[in-house]
C-alpha cells in the first residue's frame, strides 16, 4: 500500500513538484473535509491517510466513517486539517485512490443488496478481472462493500477454465490438481451440464456454472446437490447484471462473481472542501 | 510500462506461479484470437504484448488493428500462438490491461464524437483524476480514443483552483505563476464571471469555467473573446455528461475535461478463444 | 527471478565490480565445466543461467540435466563457456543459487524416498519457513526434489494453529472461514485428539496434527476417516526427522510437512572446473 | 535490512493479506514471548523487529537477549505484547529471519570454539557462498557468532583462485593488483608449495592454501614465516570440518575460512508461544 | 528524495556496513558542526537531514541557515549531535548531497547576479542538462539560488529544437503543438533571425535565440517584441558565460538558460568538525 | 547501471513522454553524429548506448573510439541512426551521461598527467566524494581517465581520520582493525609527523597526510620509507590542485587523493548533430 501511494505522489508531483502550491502564501493553514458528492460505500481509508501523511505529517484526519460503511451525497466523510499548500498537493492523490476504492465497494454493494433480497444464502465474490497493479487494495474494498474474495491470483487455487480444457480432460485435470496441489479451491468451468457431471464425479470442490440461463443453473445445482459432497460449491459466471443478479441467486448458486466491480465499477465522487 | 506489467504479473503469480497451467500437457501448444465482445476503441496493445513477452519470450502475437482503431463486437484483434500453458498464464493480465485501456479510449471517442457534432473547434481533455499507478498508460489511452491530454501532473503547469484561491488572490496567483513559473500554462478556475475578468486581465492563458451551465459558459466565452489575448483559452469542468457535452461545445468553450474518461470509465470486453 | 539474480549480482559487484577478473588479460575466453562434489538432486537452473546471461550475453551453457533429475558426485552438469572474466564474475552467483536450491530439492528427496518406502500414499510438503526473499524459488526446488507445497502465503489458505485458538475457538474459527474465505484451504491444528473431532465436524478440509506420535496419528486418521468427508486429509508436523518420518506414514498420514527441507537444507557442492 | 523484510512480508502476504488472522475478533490482544527450542547463538534481532513494526506500530517487544549472546533451549529471548492479529501475521517472518539468522551465528561459534581451543591465534571467517540477498545480514550473523568477514564482495579486494590462474601467472595477477587496486586486500590461493613460494615472493598479502590436509599447512606456514613481511597472513580452505578445524588450527594458519558458516547452517528453532 | 537517500546509502555501506566506524568504543558520543569552508549558497538541507536521520533517528540537527541562504568561508551551518559512529557513518552520503546541491544553488547565484545588475528584467533558467537520477533536486538548488526552473522534463512541454527542424517546418510544428498540446509552454529554437519571424507569426510562447551574439539578440527581441504577442518571451541559450551573461541581459532576453549551472557547478566545500 | 539509466529516462519522459517528438512525422528516419564541442577522454559509452537502447532497439549507434581514448574538439565519436523522434528522445539522456561520465574521466586525466611528469611512480586516485547515485560510474569513468580507485565505500577498507580520533587512540585503531577485519585496507590520517610514527608502528598500510604542505610530505614520507614495512604506501590529500599536484609527487608520495575529479568535474561538451 505504501508502494502504491508513493508511486501516484511521483507520478503526479516529479520533477518540479507541485507548481500551483509553491505561489501560495508561506505558511497558510487550511481546515476542510473530505465530502461525498454521491452515494455508496467508503474504502481506502488507509490509502488516503498514506498520501496526506507521505506529503507532509502534520496534516491531521479526523474520520467519522470507517470502510463500509454507507455514504450519503453531501455527508461530510473526514475533517483535515493542516499547511494549504501540503493539503492540495496531497489531496487529488488521496482523492483518486478513496474514489475509486469506494466506487468499487459501491458497486459490490448495489450487487450484494441485489442478491440478498433474492436468496440470503448466495453471495457475490470477485475476479482477477482488476485494475493492473491494485488488485490487493480492490479485492479489499470488495470486502468493504460486503463481496467476498474469489482467489487473489493464479498462484491460490486450481480453476480449470474451457481453454485449458483444449489441453487436457476434466478428470484429468482434476487427479492431478489433487495429486500436485493438494487441500487447495480446486474449481471446474462448465458450459454444459455433462460437464457439471463430470466435475462432481473427479471431485471439484466448486463447479462454475458460465454463461447459462437461470432455469439451467438451477438444473445444474440440482444435479450438484444430489452428486456432489455436501460441500461442493456452484458459482455462476457470465451474463450477470443487477438486473439477472436476483434470478441467478433465486436458482441456488453459492456464489455468484461479478467482473465489473472491479473493472467497471464508476467512481464515488468525493471532493475536499476548504473552508474560506 | 515494463514496470508496471512486471508488476501486475507478480500479482497474479507470485510465490508458486500458475496452479492450473502446471496440470497442463508439457509441450502443449496454443493458436487463439483476441477477440472483441463490444463496441469501442482499441488502446493498451503495447502493455498486451508485454505481458506475453514477459511470460514467454516463445508467444508470438499478429495484431490486425492499432491502438486508436474502432472496434467492433466479435472482430478479431489479434492472433496469438504459443506454448499453451504460457499463453493461459499471460491472458489475465494481457486483457486487464487491454480491457481498461481500450475502455478509456472507447469512452473518450463517445464524448470526442458527441463534441464533434456540436463543434468541431472544440475538445475534450482529460484531468488528473487516473487510476493511482496508471496516469501515463491512460493518458496515452485518452489520446488513442481521439481526446488530448490536460496537464499530466502538478509538476507541468499551473492550475489555480477555487481551494487555492482561499490562500491568495486570483491576480497576485497569477503574477506570481508568471515569475516562478515562466512561459508554463497558467490557468485560473472561476466559478462567476466576476473572476474571469479578472483572470483575463491578469495574464491567464487558460480560464477554466467550473460547474456552470451552457448560457453562463457562453458569457463568459464572450467575455475573454472580448478582453482577452487571441490565445487565450477556454475550458469547461463539471456537470458534462455525454447528454449535456454537446451542449457546452455549443457555448464556444475550446476545451472540455471530462473525469469520467479516466476514473469511470467501464472495461471494452475482450476475450481470448482458444481454438480447440 | 530476474529481480533476485540482479539483487544477488548487486551485491557482489557494486560498486567497483570484480577487481580480480579485471587483472585477466583482455579476450582471454574460457571453456569450463559445473561439476557436483555430492549426490543429490538439481534445482535452479534458471536461476545459474540468468546470473550468467546479466553478466555477459556471449556466455553459453549447455545443461547436460535438468531440474528435478539425480546429481551423482563428479558428475558434469552443464558446459560453460565465454569471456573468462564473465564467467569468473558471475560464478559464484550461479553456484550460490544451484547449490542452494539443489540443497533444498536434494533434502526433500530424501525425505520423500523416506516416505515413499514406508506408504506410496502419503507425501511429503513444505512449510512457510522459508528463507526470506526466496520464497518463490525455494518453493519450485521442493517441486524438483519430489515434493508438494503447502499454502505459499498466509494469503492462500486457512490454517488455524495452536497461537489463533488463543482468541477463538476451533468451530467458530471454520464456520467464519467458511463464510469469509469460501472454496479455499482450511486446516485446523490440533494437538489433542478432541480437536481432532471438533475440527472434523466443523467441516475442516485438512487436519494438522502437530507434536503427535506416530500412535496418536494413527488414532486420529482413523477418526478423521469415520468422520470426516471422504476428502478430509489428516497433515502431521513437529517432531518429523528423517528417522521418524517412515512412522509417521505408516501411521497413515496424507501429508507429512517438514520445515527443514527448506529452512536447514545443505548446500549441494557444486563447482565450475575451468579447463586450463 | 528495511528492504529485505519488507520483501519478505510482501511474499508472505499478498495479495489477500492474512485469511486467518482476519478471523479473529477485533480487538483481541496478545501477550506472548519467543521462545529458544535449542541452543545456540542469537542474531537478527534488528530483522525481526523490523518485521513485526511494517506490520503493526502497536507492537511492542522487551528483548531479554542481545545479538551474539548464547542461548539455552527453553530461554526466553524477547516478550511480545499487541494485537493478537497483527502478531500472528508477522510471526512467521520475524521467526523465519531469527532463525535462520541465529543458526548462522550458531554453526559459526561452534567452529570458533573448536579453533579456539586448539589455538587462540586462529580465527574463522566466512567466504561469499552466503544465500542470494541476505549477504549482509547473513555476515553480521558471522561477526555475532564470534567470526570475522573475508570480503565482503568481489569488489572489495583481489584473490587470485585457480581458475584466474588459468589466464595469468600468480608474478603477473599480483604486480597488477597492487598496480591497479593499491592498498587492498590481495591473496593467492595456492595448491601447492611452489606456488607459495611465488606468491609470497611476489608480495601477496594473504595466502589462501586450498584442499591440502595439516601437515602440508604446517610447511607452508614455515614457509610464509621465513619469506614473508611479517604481516602475510595464511588462510586455509578445503577439507574444514567441525572435527578437521582444530587441525588446521593447530598447524598455524592465521585464518581459516568456512563456506558451510552461511550455506549449510541449519535454523536455530525459535517459537513464538502466545499465553492463553 | 528518500529514495536518492536511501541509494547514495547503499552504494556506500553495503555489504558490511562502516568498517571504521565499528572500530568505535560502544556508546561514544559526538557534537559536531557543518562549517562551510568556501562561499556561496546553501541547499539541500532536506537530503542531509534524512541521510542523518536514515543512519539513525537518534542524531539531532539544527540548523542556522535556510536552504537559499549565503554562506560565508568557516560558517557555521548546522549543530549536529549524537552517537559518535552514527554521525561518521552518515557524514560522508549528508556531505555529498549538501555540497553538490549548494554548489548547483552558488553557481546559479553568481549567474543570477550578474544578470541582475545588467538588466534586472532579465532571468537566469535551467536546462534538461542535468545529472541523471537527481533531476528534481538540481531544480531545486537552482531556486534556492535564485534561478528559476526551464520545463522540468519532456513530458512538461513543447520545444522545437534545430535537430527537430530536419524533421519538420517551424510553422507545422507550432500548428501540430498548439493541437495536441493545448495551453502548454511552446517555444522555438532560432538559429537564424528569419526563423524568429517564422515562430513569431506561427505563435510560439518562447523563442529561443541559440548561439547568437548580443547584437543579434537585441535584434531579435525587438523583432519579437514588434511583431508578437505583449507576452511572448524570449530565451537566449549558447555562448553563454559569466563573463558574457550580463550582455545578452542587456540585450533584452527575458530568459538565459545555463546549463553549467547543472551540469559543471564545483561543489561547495562543507565539512563535519566534530568537536574533541 | 541499467537502472540508472531508466530512472533518468523516466525522470525525463514520465507521465506524457516526449512532446515535441510527437509533433514529428511518422516514419521519419535520422542519421546524425555524437560530436565533442570540446577536449577531453572519452566515458560512459555503455550508459549512451543503453538510453539509445531503451528508447528503442531500433537506433543503432557506431563509436569510432573508446571509453579511455582522447577526444579532439570537433571530433565524431559516434554515429547514430535510427528512427528521428527515438533518437531525439533518447539524445538528451544519452549526453547527460556521456558529458558528465567523460567530464570526471577529462578532468582525471589532467591530474594524472600533471603528476606524471612530475613523479612516475605517484598515481592519482579519487575520494567517496562522488555523485549520490553515480558512484560505480564515476569511479569507472577515474580509470578511464588513468586514475586508479581509492576505497569504494565505507564497507570496503578501514580509514581512521581526524574525527574516529576523537573516540579512540591511533594503536588501539589499527590493533582493532587487524582484529576485526583481517587482510583489508588500513589507513590511517595523519595531520602531524609525530601521528605518522604512531600509526607507522601499530602497523598501517597506508598513512594520509592531510593538509600538509609539499615539505612537510617530503620528511613524512622519509620517515615511512625509513620506520615502515616495504610495502606501507603513502597518499596525500588537501590543498591538492593541479598547480600543487606537481609538487606533492616530486615529495613522494605514492598515491594523491583528488576530490575534484568527481565533486567538480565540469562536463565534457558533447553535442548530437543530426544530418539536414
Amino acid at each position: 500500500m505504501r508502494d502504491a501511494v508513493a508511486l501516484a505522489l511521483a507520478e503526479d508531483l516529479l520533477p518540479l513538484g507541485d507548481l500551483t502550491a509553491s505561489l501560495l502564501p508561506e505558511g497558510a493553514m487550511a481546515r476542510g473535509a473530505l465530502v461525498a458528492r454521491g452515494s455508496g460505500v467508503l474504502a481506502g481509508r488507509r490509502c488516503a491517510m498514506e498520501a496526506f501523511a507521505q506529503i507532509d505529517r502534520a496534516i491531521e484526519i479526523e474520520w467519522t466513517l470507517d470502510d463500509g460503511d454507507d455514504v450519503a451525497p453531501g455527508q461530510v466523510l473526514a475533517h483535515v486539517s493542516g499547511p494549504l499548500a501540503s493539503v492540495l498537493t496531497a489531496e487529488r492523490t488521496a482523492l483518486n485512490f478513496l474514489g475509486h476504492l469506494s466506487g468499487v465497494a459501491s458497486l459490490t454493494q448495489r450487487y450484494v443488496d441485489a442478491v440478498a433480497q433474492a436468496n440470503p444464502a448466495t453471495r457475490v465474490w470477485d475476479t482477477r478481472k482488476t485494475t493492473p497493479g491494485l488488485r490487493a487494495l480492490e479485492k479489499a474494498a470488495v470486502r468493504a462493500g460486503g463481496g467476498v474474495n474469489h482467489r487473489g491470483s493464479l498462484s491460490e487455487g486450481v480453476l480449470v477454465k474451457d481453454n485449458h480444457l483444449t489441453g487436457m480432460a476434466i478428470g484429468d485435470a482434476v487427479a492431478s490438481a489433487r495429486q500436485l496441489w493438494p487441500g487447495r479451491l480446486l474449481e471446474v468451468e462448465c458450459d454444459r451440464i455433462e460437464q457439471v457431471t463430470e466435475a462432481v464425479a473427479a471431485g471439484a470442490g466448486l463447479v462454475l456454472l458460465d454463461n447459462m440461463d437461470p432455469d439451467q443453473v438451477q438444473a445444474c445445482v440440482a444435479l450438484v446437490r444430489q452428486q456432489g459432497n455436501a460441500r461442493t460449491l456452484v458459482e455462476v459466471s457470465g451474463r450477470v447484471s443487477l438486473e439477472s443478479v436476483g434470478d441467478y441467486a433465486r436458482a441456488g448458486a453459492d456464489l455468484i462473481s461479478v467482473g465489473a466491480i472491479t473493472h467497471s465499477a464508476p467512481v464515488l465522487d468525493i471532493g475536499l472542501d476548504v473552508e474560506t
